[in-house]
């Protein structure tokens, strides 16, 4: 198997487990565990095939599918066991950025994309998953959570892998380079979780009135 | 016509009159009714020949629109002569659901897909045109309505479908299989809602906390 | 440059400006106007390319994507000039609508497409950005706005194309048809927005209630 299987495996599995954790939030029935699930866990990397004009990973190897129904339906038996769930879906959430961001950036790497559609396809693949699963929920996307990195850390890890491989040829190969774009989205993301980490935001007015 | 054409078509028409009766709810003007219409008829489908790889089916035959917008100004023009808008609308819904999913079943069989996308096409079939209504709508998903089978439906029918197919060669045709999966869509569906059948749902917990 | 290109390149920054100054109102960080930006700039067009069976326009030129985050960083700098920011969005939102539906219409006409697809290209290249915006950050959607013309005037804008390519060949060139469509898109919706031009809308009963 190789490394962007290896991530995409990874992020599949651990988006099912956010997807799910966002259905016992919901009080929803075994399928809907499975549906939310298998959503939260292709959708980006849907986004990205679509976009990059490549077979669709799951149609291919329909195992992934597999391993987020397990995934999901391991929740709907587990979920509660854990003290709580909101914190568990977002640290769960923090790991899957930090594999799937660097699988979109192997897979755009390895089709010979310009470096533009790399940083994009970091970010589609990182974010859209779980962009789907709190839009169907109707929850306020976690992208959108203020004072929060979470773009960031997707943009910051596509670009560490794009920096790492400008380094002299042979010093480091593609894999450190996608290893390090992950590294980069976790610290990111947990120390804007733990630590409160964040840019500066636009403030100069009150809040927005309702439309 | 061939019977997945028959089944794309009265899915159209169906699901575009449950979109008009959401747009009758919001209170649109009759462009409104056309394009909610033609969004919830189309959506579901189009997704499934997306990930296909096929033709976009309306872009083929845009007469599945002119069918669409028909029924939408039909809802325009006679919406305030049902008693409940909202009861009609779920029971449409229903009937759609059991038409569209032996659609996608269908159209994946004919490709040769294997069983896991076959069983994926007929829910992404089935639900995608629906759920696309109520995020724009900005309702609760009806497949997240607690309690209610309605992604089960999907799910049973498409494995109603495969299993049919795996009688003894030559005893029950491909269209045989399709009807079976409508007809076991419909009656959950219908049993759901009138009887309240469910499956066990997650529970161990109050209510989600708003995030 | 062509004239599709020039549209795509004027819908794309002016549809950025409306999706960054939706972050403003949502107090995001500049990344997050930067996507926001980004989505709303190419989500019309990219499901555009994709039904269309093109390649995504931004993937073929990058550009498209840097001009849509110069436009999100100008607006973070720059949006507590303004008196009103909902107003500008509104506004800009009208200017992007008249440049986004001709560069539909134009890219479905440059592929021959037929009459109804011509029609259904302008809309969705209109609507979807703006709807996937207004999606994402929990918006009441602009094309579900009562009592303003919307979808309407991307539908009319079209089909003014439709009708000027009608004329007596040679006596009007495609270019003039899309001027002439942006025209009318831009009169409808400035129109509706200042002096309450509307469609009848259904209103046969009081509001709907919450499912």
């Amino acid at each position: 198997m190789t490394l962007i299987g290896v991530l995409d495996l990874a992020s599949v599995v651990i988006f099912a487990l956010t997807g799910a954790l966002a259905a016992s939030r919901a009080q929803l029935d075994v399928i809907g565990f499975i549906f939310l699930g298998c959503l939260t866990a292709v959708g980006g990397g849907t986004v990205r095939d679509v976009l990059l004009n490549r077979d669709v990973f799951w149609m291919v190897a329909p195992q992934f599918l597999g391993a987020a129904t397990a995934a999901a339906v391991l929740v709907f038996f587990t979920a509660h066991l854990l003290e709580s769930r909101l914190k568990a879906l977002d640290w769960l959430d923090a790991m899957a950025l930090a594999v799937a961001v660097p699988a979109g950036v192997g897979a755009a790497l390895s089709m010979g994309q310009s470096w533009p559609i790399v940083l994009v396809m970091g970010v589609v693949t990182g974010c859209l998953g779980g962009l789907m699963r709190d839009v169907v929920c109707n929850e306020v996307p976690l992208v959108l959570k203020q004072g929060e990195l979470y773009v960031t850390c997707c943009f910051a890890g596509s670009a560490t892998a794009l920096l790492l491989r400008q380094l002299p040829a042979g010093t480091l190969p593609t894999g450190s380079a996608l290893i390090g774009c992950g590294v980069m989205v976790f610290a990111l993301r947990a120390g804007s979780m733990a630590f409160g980490w964040r840019l500066p935001v636009y403030k100069s007015r009150p809040p927005r009135a309702k439309r």
